[in-house]
């Protein structure tokens, strides 16, 4: 590929890829190692929202009724108040999934995950009400209404699948979003309300029917929310998914139906799309997750997910996640960014690199985009995406124009088959189920990015860049204009000329 | 080269890398910059003992006459105690160089380096060892006499040089070994005492005579100590000193003089000699410390530096360092392994390389070592350094025999131009003198090594690698057996086999 | 009370005060509060040994059977692996009990606690014991053979309650005892092994079965573990649980009976006897374990629990526990040693004042306890417990014989109702539920012991101190022999006689 | 005393005690324990400001001239980053105080101090305002404009002593301040910039004639500097200072003087004031300095400083400190709140209590102040300095009046002669100069304050606390409405009430 990109000039870039992701359920948050993997993710990514299950589920521990007490209804938010101040240092706010029903409010024993989430509506709808109100009024007082008003509320999870609510029962959910979304405004008119975070496969039928009720009812709803996966459905074998992803165009394709579905309605026209989890596959048990390809895969849709929504949540940051049970091993196709043993995998940096790529867009293409950042750098990524496993290299060239003339330093990282590919390492070692500090400390190192670096001479305000990409490799160049000031009698060419020399040689 | 190792068959090799190293005077171990930088050092190589100048300086503040109480001498041991705190929390001790004069004792006005250490002797011989009895029994009943059994020390430093002590005048030197020795051996018999820390270059006048003059007083000699430096003199440009380097055989030769003289006494034959300094050059603004000829010239240097030395102590672990004055900007040919803001120079690796290679000698030569570790896994380093300039590169082929038949996991870890060279990435931001955070981040990036992995499978207990080195490369490796078991269902060919379908051939 | 302490008399005292401790259900191990609570416990007191519930329990993932793969067992030891990961890090190791029942693997679908471990025998025991020898093996392959000897497998717990073993059926219990206790041993013979973990209420009839049963078949058994509360049945209302407490003597008795019955066997006689868990109540919502009498009347009981027993093992450390759900305040009643938000209760004190009570002892009475420690410092704890709610202050005078002559530095700490007693000033607060820092800082503050110190003289060897101590005050004392070396110049007396002086005063 | 604080009437009183706080020489701040000091001071008092010697002294190594390059001055900013980059990170920030001169740039060989500062005029005016506008631009490149333009410049210290400036030449000095002054505008016009920094005996002659000078020349000025010190000419014995204290009125009438000389002229009427040192002894081995009679000397002098002075700095915030050489021993009559080892000495509180006192202020007395802080809290602080070693104790009375009528939450923390006063315990453990970490631990432990706590019920307004103070006692209270929650069958009545009860009568 042959681009240009020109100071002069810039193109449409939306890019939101920090805006929000995603994980596991919300007591796993009270875990040492899911903290450690956020606070790795947020000191090298630095995600604004996260969004999870969970909330209401068991193991907060938010809502009881006590046989004794005549089942008298109780809120307990100690361990809500760990998670959120948890989140809160490690600058990172909730989406507020609104789910899954507690164990003494379900009207039903219906469970999803190992974990058992009842799924099923409450018994009794006063009481759930009460209880979202309680929560909201709780976070008010501990956290302040300035910083509630700043946390998105989504109610419940995948309501269009038997395995999220019972029946997959529309009409009962309908009433869900009508009496809860009325609830939270109750609480406070500025808190923002959301749904119906569906799969997304079930736009027509689905999403037409719920925009049609809110429509007709005159329902609050600030966003629309629904999720994008990009695998067929898995072959397994063992404890394992194996999976085809489908063809990023028609991935799109979805998505776009779902835009247009909603800017159909007068009343809707334009409203944020919250696309509130997303990834490869769907499954958290999916060895694609951790291979260079989902890196540069995800690279590709990142370049994109922005032109329609307002909000990309990737499923999710980290490992440490239970719905299909504890992990076995290491690397198991779990959907995080980091693995357990905090080891960062190639699609932590496909994030990393992209957060990088904040400012004016100059060039947006099928395998590049370029940014002049706001101090004036030039920033860019490219990727030779290796979608039929062709195993091919790729040629890129890029001449950016308009720069001030001058000596610059580039700095370039990248990721591929042997480099921020810790999965490679791991099978190497022989795929340990139980690895040793050594073995840790040995993929953390290798699962750190190559490097290189170089100076440019721009004249005429010209660059010319050319990169010739290994198979799903991903590469960040940054290129920064310098003031050359080398101290008095530093000479790097007399430093580097230094060598032996023989008796009798030597002056 | 081609060689071969056998497991079989071991070959001699003593690798004290790690028993020494050195440090600026003693109390720049107060500042927090030294003590980062030594814990960097503490915890990737972990040296035994470090070893400086200073300990009776003015500002370790231990000697104080006060004129308001008739010129009372006083000990002060409060910073004593802070500096061998910090040494014993990082497992590392001192070998104690009892010098320079603290200025309140000093018989002259003669003075060393920009912090201006006093070179002459004392202007009363009983003040100077009641300060070293009062320094040591301090010690002692602080931690303990078994600990202080283990602190050689060492009596001044290069007095065959005047600017270390006053006129290098030897008869004075000799007084002062006398005295001292002795003063340390009636604290206790077991503390073990030696000198004559000679520069290295005077053998035939100096070390025979401090050896004759020993012997005829019979005095206390637990060890020999001498310096080793390798360049010649440097040529001066602003701030900086550009060296030629001897040629590596020159340099043992003089070391082997030294040894030929110690064992030409029968009452010192075979007594353990420490080189208690050694670099490439002597001064603390030579460029060619910071570069990777170094790192390779140094790898050869520790390859034999064992024959005939317990200790031989690289002058030194960081660049806080003073004697020249405060250095202008991070690179500036500070003798340190570890540069000012944290940043390892490619010669932190050849220690932290050298530091593996205990266990069974398989095979030593001109630019290989071969070790078989007590847990069996097989170490290595190559190298090539390229002495003269001529930026080729070399192979090396080892064959290694007697292995146990099976599959092997192979780690690499190297240093050259491209990787662990710091050096070269700071040249190219422009060799800024002030560093930001951001800049200093992405050096101690750049100065991580490269790392590549792999799997080998030896059959008939035979294994072949085949190194390419380019110039000035230092190649680590590690060679371990596995036992691969996959998970139930994991199988990593299928995993980095998935990739797109299109809908049509979707099964 | 008047006591006499003389350093030429020793009197019996086995302190095993910091052998064991009691934690909450094993995969709790994974929360961050938890390790930060046990962290607090082990920087303070320093146990040797943790034991609790759940090693088998759904959440610690160990065992699972998976359908699709025709109900295939499969051991998943990811968490396990973190939590002795932990363990050792901090310095503590377990006593493995083995219990409850994996879901997978429960012959029935009876629960215990909040958390639901399931209390029924195996649906298989040849499944059982390969995933007791399975772990076994598994902690030996990752830690060590040497490690694991050390680690106590005890076999269940309270198998003659009904809530934790189904219908507390005791043959059942004896056939799980004989298969597992013989599968333990054949993994090694030398991992050590004990039962029956019982309540305490049951001797005559389960424990002399139990010790028939053992006998008869010549089962392996290296100690016989029990446990030990001290409250009577305890009034429910709402969330709490008051109790009374038994009177200390008649608990006494209750364990002799035990050890009495072990010694009339002779192949037992003798037998180290593990009281696995003790405290005053048996539920984690009894306030009296937050309170200072708490403190005072475990002090008595640590004062001779050693006499019979090799360990006896507070019931727990910390608060982070869930048997009857999520706390709904910090001060809950929580068996912890300390409180949620890292809080240390006033019986924290009562462990880490018994721990320094080390070396020989000099004096052993009903309220106080006098040692001389290996370094030659004497060390007390005197306390007053109130048990019967009187309100009284309680004079304890110690002589102390036979000591060096001379100058002593003596420091005192305590615990009273306005000392290290948050609970108190949680109170006094509001009784808040959900806390800010500020209130958890203060409340921190407020849990350090009074602290005062002196000096005394010693003369004709014999030193007199008398104790007032408030009701429920526990007081800890060091008496220290210095060597009083005042610096030149330095008076103390006329450091605080300065003052000020009117100007005409002045000289 | 008796007083009445009444909520609907406020009373001046400007708190300035956390503006500026004082510091040994520059340099120290690049060791690890004056880090660690300032960190704990911040941490717990968090000044704004921090102001001391030695910018351009020697250790800084700013200013070079190189023979061997013709005397050509060079700038080193190395450790100066360092040093600004600690400040920033712990939120503090320098007043420049610009001096000493550097020994490559002194006209003379006088000094002052163990560490030699250079006290001579510049051999060369253009060269030092040269290092100044090269120091201050390099500031602003590395930090910014904004930020500079908050570091106030102070020009020299102390020029009317000859120890501080060459023979206290008073026209050498405004030769100085001019060409400064006018230096320091010319790099920006905002930065701020003042003097003379006399030492405060001087006013008549010294103040008023660099008043004139600056008026008559019409120099930039925006601030006006002395110092403060309040003791007598202090008597030597060995290493120490023993003082007499001058009466508190005494010394705020010099203050007094100050500030009628400059508002006499009406150029600088109403100029900021600042005291950039105060305490109470001049010399850093005055012992009065860590004694509970310098905590509320200072408690008194604090509540009074702000009429009419922006800034009084205490000088210094940590013992780390060589003016007179290395101190002997911990406790040495440093200037610090904090003694090396990290104790807090008794005065840390009087200014951690001090920050508190932030809001309406209610009321000012002899020894008491009260304020209404910004979230309602009633805060307060009371003292019983006992200037004149009577040794009683002092009652005082407040009515607190128009108060919200409901439970309060009192909380009380105390230093007097048995709480946070390490130097009595240090002094009890026989004033050891070499500390291990029991030692230091246990000094920290005692250098806490005492904290009580109650319940107090206001109505009709009203509050009325008394306080019967020990000797030389600080005690800062604070009152909170709370709100009483109790969880659901909490009564701690009952709680408390919990006993031991014999079998025969538990029901």
């Amino acid at each position: 590929m042959k681009y240009t990109a020109d100071l002069k000039k810039t193109v449409a870039f939306n890019n939101k890829t920090t805006h929000c992701v995603g994980t596991g359920r919300m007591d796993l948050a009270l875990h040492k190692e899911y903290l450690d993997q956020l606070k790795l993710t947020q000191d090298e990514i630095g995600f604004s929202y996260i969004r999870g299950h969970g909330l209401f589920s068991k193991y907060m521990g938010i809502y009881r009724e006590f046989r004794h007490m005549e089942g008298k209804a109780e809120y307990c938010f100690t361990y809500l108040d760990m998670v959120m101040d948890s989140y809160l240092e490690m600058n990172i706010r909730p989406i507020l999934e609104l789910g899954f029903m507690p164990d003494d409010l379900a009207s039903g024993t219906e469970t999803t995950f190992f974990w058992k989430g009842k799924i099923s509506p409450p018994k009794d709808y006063k009481k759930w009400t009460d209880l979202v109100q309680a929560t909201l009024r709780h976070l008010i007082e501990r956290y302040g209404i300035d910083e509630i008003r700043n946390w998105p509320v989504e109610v419940w999870n995948e309501p269009n699948l038997p395995s999220f609510w019972k029946d997959a029962d529309m009409d009962e959910y309908f009433k869900l979003y009508e009496l809860t979304s009325r609830a939270v405004k109750e609480v406070d008119a500025q808190i923002r309300v959301g749904g119906p975070a569906i799969c997304g496969v079930d736009d027509e039928r689905w999403l037409k029917a719920f925009l049609d009720f809110v429509k007709e009812k005159n329902l609050p709803m600030d966003f629309v929310s629904r999720h994008h996966y990009t695998s067929y459905m898995p072959r397994l074998d063992g404890h394992y998914a194996y999976i085809d992803l489908h063809e990023p165009e028609n991935a799109f394709k979805w998505l776009e139906r779902s835009r247009d579905i909603v800017d159909s309605y007068d009343e809707f026209k334009g409203m944020e799309i919250f696309i509130t989890e997303f990834n490869t596959s769907y499954v958290p048990n999916a060895p694609i997750h951790d291979t260079v390809l989902n890196a540069t895969y995800v690279a590709h849709m990142l370049s994109r997910l922005g032109d329609k929504h307002e909000s990309y949540s990737y499923w999710t940051f980290g490992d440490l996640f239970e719905e299909f049970g504890v992990p076995f091993t290491p690397f198991h196709g779990g959907f995080g960014l980091v693995a357990d043993g905090l080891i960062k995998k190639p699609t932590f940096y496909t994030f990393a690199f992209y957060k990088k790529l904040q400012g004016d867009c100059l060039l947006r293409g099928e395998d590049a985009i370029v940014v002049k950042a706001e101090n004036g750098d030039i920033r860019g990524l490219v990727w030779n995406a290796d979608l039929y496993n062709e195993d091919k290299n790729k040629e890129i060239e890029i001449d950016i124009e308009s720069l001030e003339d001058g000596e610059y330093f580039m700095i370039e990282k990248f990721v591929d088959e042997n480099h921020a590919n810790p999965l490679k390492m791991w099978h190497e070692m022989g795929e340990p189920a139980s690895m040793n500090n050594e073995q840790k400390n040995l993929l953390r190192a290798a699962a750190e990015p190559g490097i290189e670096s170089s100076n440019k001479i721009v004249k005429d305000g010209k660059l010319s860049l050319a990169f010739n990409l290994n198979p799903n490799e991903l590469r960040y160049f940054e290129i920064k204009k310098i003031k050359r000031t080398s101290d008095t009698g530093y000479d790097y060419e007399a430093v580097i000329a230094q060598k032996c020399v023989p008796d009798e040689n030597q002056a």
